[in-house]
């Protein structure tokens, strides 16, 4: 195990993936064109290459040569597009990441079919790697992946139910954001010969990191900056999802302030400031903020002491600690 | 390798994995219940599981040992059903096997995400056999895949098209229909430890069989017995489909007879079995049944040699040639 700093930095990773997405996968020449363009088109409008960075990470922790990282990590943001393609049309959304979604700029047929490919793509890519590492790998990928949908299917079937707890809401923002994250890391470990304890706990980095980044989501989707957290601020209010501030509202609430949040939840027609402003009041009655902030503390604080306990050199984890840092910090 | 007869008919690995769908998947125990009571669903309503038979088949050819086949088989199945899901979201088709399809019981992001997450079983089962065959069954799989998506883009492209010819439509259905066949064969005689020109012998074969399939396919839509078929005759042509039949005739009408089909296939209000009457007078009178006959005839002639290629015992074929016969005088 190299002992030395000699580590990538996240953003050298980030252009290695970037240069990969547009070299490697040959998708402006793939035929059809119909189902291919989709692809190329939600691959090229952003997105931070988060996941295939800490694949890199990861592997670079343990070992100098991550080479045959790359295209497994560029498979994790195959998959993590293809997710998004295919939740844009459950979720009828127009818009992702200031551009029009593939379902919108094509239609829904083609949606499906090109994140299906996509799907497969990212098994393409994540079998081209040594195949000692294969089998351990795609048993990763595998769970991961079908968490990932397990935990879609369970924000779907929240927006009709009316009793979900703070538990269920915490298992599905588990399984629909933070296993990826945590998937990705733990493949870039056991690509870079890392032991299942390194692996595991790198695992768990990403998961209580997630949990972290995921709940500061719903805080500042309420009480962020506008133009810092990059969406308009009282969506989720409008919408009456179901994040953990409302969650922990209701359950703090009095038969007062309950029956309060009812009308508001319920109300077909209303003023979106006034509603918005009428929930962030009974929030700060409650204090929930608060709450959530404790909660994200806690989460971040596991991730921490996750990393710590991975057994390389401290100085090859400060990467690592840097990205949690930005990513918390909403600077990446 | 093994050279006496005691191989595996046909029915006995159509029941083993009847058996492993119950037992191997656990879906009716899997949670949350929306993803996959579904693929429960639709893996229970019938099927004469082909695809994975022919795994066990080919692996067979090679090996007395196949157990570590039936959960690659059984993924080749998933595989194929949550192609035909997701299929008939696109086709927007209600019924499947004489039951609703997935997205009318339930509903289209149902269907969506419970297709994704088949995929995705579908390459768990694929992972789990012996890892020195990995790499070589998933490259297959994924070629394979990917071709069966480029192959359903091709079909909803032609909707819409003009001018498709015979050799579109030819590579259409062979991506569609063919290479999933073929790709089974193939992924059977990798785990039997066959040698490369074995392999792709038995692929050709399931290649070609495929095509003469679904040719015969098209010629009974329109000139078979109902009760025999199992849908009712004159499907495709109420629908416009373009068809090896349909693309024949335009292709060698004269123009009093071109202007008749456009007529008919442009016509907005029509007595449905006018409308097929008139369609398969014109087929009679340009004999483009014959020519989809002798075509058939062709591949089915060219899978057979494909298989009289594969160098093994005779005997150990039979049951292969035994299924071609079979496939194509609909009786499996």
């Amino acid at each position: 195990m190299p002992q030395q700093n000699n580590t990538l930095p996240l953003k050298a990773c980030q252009d290695i993936i970037e240069q990969e997405i547009t070299t490697s996968l040959n998708l402006k020449k793939r035929k059809p064109e119909n189902l291919y363009a989709p692809v190329e088109y939600i691959l090229s409008i952003g997105g931070k290459r988060i996941r295939p960075a800490l694949v890199l990470l990861a592997c670079n922790l343990f070992s100098d040569s991550f080479e045959h990282a790359i295209k497994p990590a560029l498979a994790l943001e195959v998959f993590h597009n293809f997710t998004l393609l295919h939740d844009d049309i459950m979720d009828k959304a127009d818009m992702r990441r200031g551009n029009q979604t593939v379902h919108k700029k094509w239609d829904e047929n083609i949606a499906i079919l090109s994140g299906d490919a996509m799907s497969i793509l990212a098994y393409d890519l994540l079998s081209q790697t040594k195949a000692e590492y294969l089998p351990a790998i795609l048993s990763v990928f595998n769970q991961t992946a079908l968490e990932v949908c397990d935990g879609q299917q369970y924000d779907m079937d929240f927006e009709g139910k009316q009793d979900v707890g703070i538990a269920d809401y915490l298992n599905m923002i588990r399984l629909k954001t933070s296993v990826l994250i945590a998937g990705s890391l733990k493949i870039g470990a056991i690509l870079g010969g890392a032991n299942n304890d390194n692996a595991n706990y790198l695992y768990d980095f990403g998961l209580n990191l997630g949990l972290s980044f995921q709940l500061q989501d719903d805080y500042l989707d309420v009480f962020g900056d506008e133009e810092k957290f990059g969406k308009s601020i009282g969506g989720d209010i409008v919408a009456n999802k179901k994040t953990y501030l409302l969650l922990k509202a209701f359950e703090l609430a009095n038969s007062n302030q309950k029956q309060q949040l009812h009308t508001l939840v319920n109300a077909k027609n209303f003023n979106r400031d006034e509603k918005i402003q009428a929930v962030k009041n009974i929030y700060s009655e409650l204090k929930v903020a608060d709450q959530a902030k404790a909660m994200m503390e806690e989460y971040y604080l596991h991730s921490l002491s996750s990393l710590e306990a991975v057994s390389v050199d401290p100085s090859r984890k400060e990467e690592l600690r840097k990205f949690a840092a930005k990513l918390m910090s909403r600077d990446y």
